[in-house]
């Protein structure tokens, strides 16, 4: 058995939600500044945009994950997503409203998906790179929709129902893209290899007109950096 | 476009998520009786007692389901419970706790996948069977549960946002085994077809011997009914 002393010396653990994108990787970056020993998760979910797994697996590696699982959930299996349904195109213009790219019950599932994955790690916290504020208007990146899961997480789970106080915490939800850049640069980020494109080709080039390519190249000029995405030359 | 009355002849849409035992079974039965277009799913996550996979096809063919879809989700990635991790065995003693064969985070991921599947499918409704009475001890089968799923399921989705009251049904959740058998029988529900063994074999045979066989098998006997389960020559 460990002593006080000794159970004090160890981190505490936190399951990260790692896309391969830019507001996850910051989120990694932060928690491990944080002090947490970080359990990286990524799911393969059949997205269109499949490089941003490979991005995953080097962030999770360069920002000193201690592991890094890709859970497989085929989310084709229901369609109804321009990032799902190879029938969908993605748009490349603005939009109104809640955008085709939205898969249904997506962030239910990936916290779902975290929480099995913390209670087996023995983990209390999960951090989620959700973002309200340049965002693409999709219900389940919102405060309401995070306070929500958490309450259903310490009831879901034995350890929750021991006493757990489960948290999940999303600490740039409320942060502009552009100081989400500055907040992960400081950090050391290298953004050149996080993947936001919705339509990423094999090597990881950004479209560059899609919704989210348009709102982090934003993020960069607003920040006044320069923009390191690679952008497939068409 | 649908004019009102010819929109008021189509049936309600569900989700049911159909696992292949006893109470799945019963609660899809249920659903139809109540007059809902029964959309079932299940999950291959991995489980030791395939068997049920197989028989849920078979039951959502007899009780009526409009489709049946299987999503897989590998939980076998995390580990941490006897129904998916193989070094872990399944008890064949009662325990008291919250046992081993619990799946972290189980019913949360399946109400996740239900709830994907309803947006896609434009069900306001999802039946889980699950129960608070004669059952294993595992945290997310309990009311408080499924009230805190329902209201996370209306923050959570495009529908929710727009108005939709998501329902998540668990209407067996205060029942005796013995009186979900009786409302079962009485709509056509034909047990020998269901596998609630948690190491059933490949043929679905029942060990009769872990919490799940022994659950059952009392509730036939406080029914009063004969025991259709197909056992194991052991």
């Amino acid at each position: 058995m460990q002593t006080e002393s000794e159970s004090m010396k160890q981190p505490p653990r936190a399951i990260i939600l790692l896309s391969g994108g830019l507001d996850s990787a910051t989120v990694l970056a932060m928690a491990r500044d944080a002090g947490y020993a970080c359990y990286a998760l990524s799911v393969d979910y059949g997205q269109r945009h499949r490089a941003e797994l490979d991005a995953a697996k080097g962030l999770a590696n360069l920002l000193g994950a201690i592991e890094h699982r890709v859970a497989h959930l085929d989310l084709r299996v229901f369609g109804g997503s321009a990032l799902t349904d190879n029938a969908i195109a993605v748009p490349e213009s603005p939009t109104t409203g809640i955008p085709i790219t939205y898969v249904p019950a997506r962030n239910t599932l990936m916290l779902a998906l975290a929480l099995g994955y913390a209670e087996v790690v023995g983990a209390i916290d999960i951090f989620i790179g959700v973002n309200a504020v340049d965002y693409s208007g999709y219900p389940d990146c919102r405060p309401d929709f995070i306070e929500a899961f958490q309450t259903l997480a310490r009831l879901a789970t034995k350890v929750g129902v021991e006493g757990a106080r489960l948290r999940i915490q999303a600490p740039i939800i409320g942060m502009s893209k552009a100081q989400i850049i500055q907040v992960g640069r400081a950090l050391g980020v290298d953004y050149s290899m996080t993947v936001s494109c919705y339509q990423a080709d094999t090597l990881g080039l950004a479209c560059g007109r899609c919704d989210s390519c348009r709102l982090r190249a934003e993020g960069f000029a607003d920040a006044g950096l320069a923009d390191p995405t690679r952008y497939q030359h068409t």
